[in-house]
């Protein structure tokens, strides 16, 4: 595990958490009292009126420069049930495409007086960027979200699976994690990466075709292994990554066929696994070419759970950033 | 009027709706309730502050894999006057294009703790397909209502019309109700003829060019009339439909003034029907190609009735299913 | 300055303020009543629950058929903060490419008891036709905004300019305001124009390209200048206009470049003006080409509180038409 960088914008001074980039650099505390106060969320969404008025007439803006509803969504509804005003900005269509620069359009919405800001971006960075600005403005009182930048980080997206794993597995100290797929072109994989190394997992196995792993990974505190069935052996904790249509007829891999045969997760190659292995995946599932549905529906799959702690963990972060 | 299906997931154990898929196999006190409870809604959005908390803290999801803003505004606005969060899903742009599976949605939305789904689709029956896997994972609890499914029913439009035909005639069992148009591909023409057959209109006619009558319509308990001043002849009720502008040039039709000169709603031809008759219309209208603009301004036609009956009768279908 | 026209449909029989459509035939007392009314709205944005219950159960409806995210979100934003329900409506893919009518989707929308519509739309006139109809209706509850229509009028971006003005410079009577760049196509700068006529500033200096200047603008009460260091001596105020990129390569300027050098508002141009002198831009900024860098963010520049005051006049304009 590497130590976290010097400069790290997601920390105030005061040590507490003031945006959320990345799990790579969130210290151990912040992240385990994310997971608490995630836990105290998950019944706000049994309830039958599901609402809680911690940010009510706050404005939450939803800044998707890369479309994903799903995930868009996910904010959205975390949101609502803090009670705040959401608004969804089109970015796609807007100001951007005019010609107005990142800053531009962030200065104005802090203008409009913006409480949050969750950010998707194709740019690695991006919300990086953001974050430094608001910080260099003094507006410690502006919170971004990283909603998923580039290949760099998903940290929502890791704080969920880690909070999925602690559901079912209680400690950390002991567990196998194996991480199977596109680990080159993941942000679901490097923050879970870094999650986990910071709640001390035992061991990290990385798991896909050689086109698909970054080089170097072991700075990173993992394992690789080439090979599905030995890289599952006696784990506790399975996560698939999805597999993006793109890379499949190209220079990374032969076929959606040839993928599945060798890194589909079938209960044939589950069997490699520990008896209460649980199987988890970020969604959407490609059903045939990185999982089988045998597992996917499986007693052994928590794949919907993870959905479900999803929202609570956002409402976690959304809430602790807003000073609650 | 044929018997309800044995398999009718939109009714429960209990007998109660569960979902609202078709007004076919709607039995008539279920009917009637919706009926009655959208009265007592409609002066709701008469108030000053047009809102009562009967869903406060529901999600309400708005799945229009067909795009459809006017239909998806009215369920939009019954759902925000009733207090509900509303999430409109982009699902054109979504997972579903990415490659998942429409059950796979619904299980990741259940999973955010959805409480109703409001679905419109292309294909026939992909709200029923919604409702029997929920119903087959026990979630009693959360509802489907079509908003369109393909060529096979509007249910929420079927109940504003006949709402609207109680409202100006009382009393079903005399009625002669024609309607006149596209009735191949129309599931707003499919809606009302289940609706007034269970309340007992005395007689329905369709009326249109053969092209777009489908066959075996006598077994639907209407009667079928090629010509309009015939058709319309001593009715109580006349119900047009939409031309699709698709079906102008090509197969079906020769062309929209043809289309006008024999089945267009002009004075002359409305002189046929009973003086009292009303003209409607389920919208977005084409002037001059299916209703003469005489005719649609015209003190017969309770066109923009329908509209405001709509949102009463969608808030009533909310109501009901969410249990109030 | 020219009288107000004879039929104003904006202004009620009563003399109150129905639609806001132009600041043209604004009188002045509702001008400055509006910018009192915003004045006292500036604070509820500082709040920690930046929301009041003034619009509750109100429906707002964002008619936008020229799209806008930014417009439409300031709008949404100030009608969220008054606690009104708003509904999007994606104007460019609904019925009104179905065929249907503006005034048939106004009339709908009525019947769906809209109590406000925010209107922007490519043709001139747009927001007043349907202020008309509504007004034909005699119903003087629902009211029209006009967010931008063609090159007639932006009228609440007049009233946030007037309003930043009146903020930094108290006193309209000596006054001397230069609007720079793209007269012809712009709706800012008539918008302006007339609300800084209204309340009586000494000069009012259009700066331009021969070829983005109409003919014929004495007659609104302004002088014209084609060079920008004369036109901007001693000023007051100076409002640079947004290049529109169409212009850029074509019969109106040879290139951005060359505009830049001859209308771009610099430190060196800058210097003519009144050492106390503010700049105003209504953004999306092109930095670069109307405007440099250096004076965007510079200590004269109020772009950023006119984006802040915008909030606060629409905020206003939709709390007195809704009857506060």
């Amino acid at each position: 595990m590497r130590n976290p960088p010097l400069s790290n914008p997601q920390i105030g001074a005061d040590g507490a958490l003031t945006h959320l980039l990345s799990t790579e650099g969130l210290p151990r505390e912040i992240l385990l009292n994310i997971l608490d106060t995630a836990s105290s969320f998950l019944e706000v969404s049994d309830r039958d009126v599901k609402k809680v008025p911690l940010l009510r007439g706050k404005s939450v803006f939803n800044l998707f420069f890369e479309n994903s509803t799903r995930t868009r969504t996910t904010f959205e509804i975390a949101a609502k049930r803090l009670s705040a005003d959401v608004i969804n900005l089109d970015v796609a269509r807007s100001s951007t495409s005019k010609g107005e620069t990142l800053l531009d359009t962030i200065d104005n919405l802090v203008s409009m007086h913006a409480d949050m800001f969750v950010v998707r971006h194709i740019s690695s960075g991006a919300p990086h960027l953001i974050a430094e600005h608001l910080n260099r403005l003094g507006r410690s009182d502006i919170h971004v979200i990283n909603a998923g930048d580039g290949r760099h980080a998903h940290p929502t997206q890791g704080l969920l699976d880690v909070f999925t794993v602690r559901h079912y597995k209680k400690d950390f100290s002991g567990l196998k994690v194996a991480i199977v797929g596109d680990i080159l072109h993941s942000r679901v994989a490097r923050s879970n990466i870094h999650a986990l190394n910071t709640l001390g997992v035992a061991e990290i196995r990385v798991i896909g075709p050689q086109t698909l792993l970054p080089a170097a990974m072991e700075t990173m505190g993992v394992s690789v292994c080439p090979d599905l069935r030995a890289g599952v052996s006696d784990c506790d904790v399975i996560i698939m990554l999805r597999l993006q249509n793109e890379r499949m007829n190209g220079a990374f891999l032969p076929s959606a066929r040839e993928y599945f045969k060798c890194y589909g997760l079938t209960p044939e190659v589950l069997a490699y696994a520990r008896p209460d292995a649980i199987v988890m995946h970020p969604g959407p599932m490609n059903r045939g070419t990185e999982i089988d549905s045998e597992v996917a529906d499986g007693p052994q799959s928590v794949i919907l759970k993870q959905v479900t702690f999803g929202i609570a963990v956002r409402m976690a972060v959304m809430s602790l950033l807003a000073g609650n």
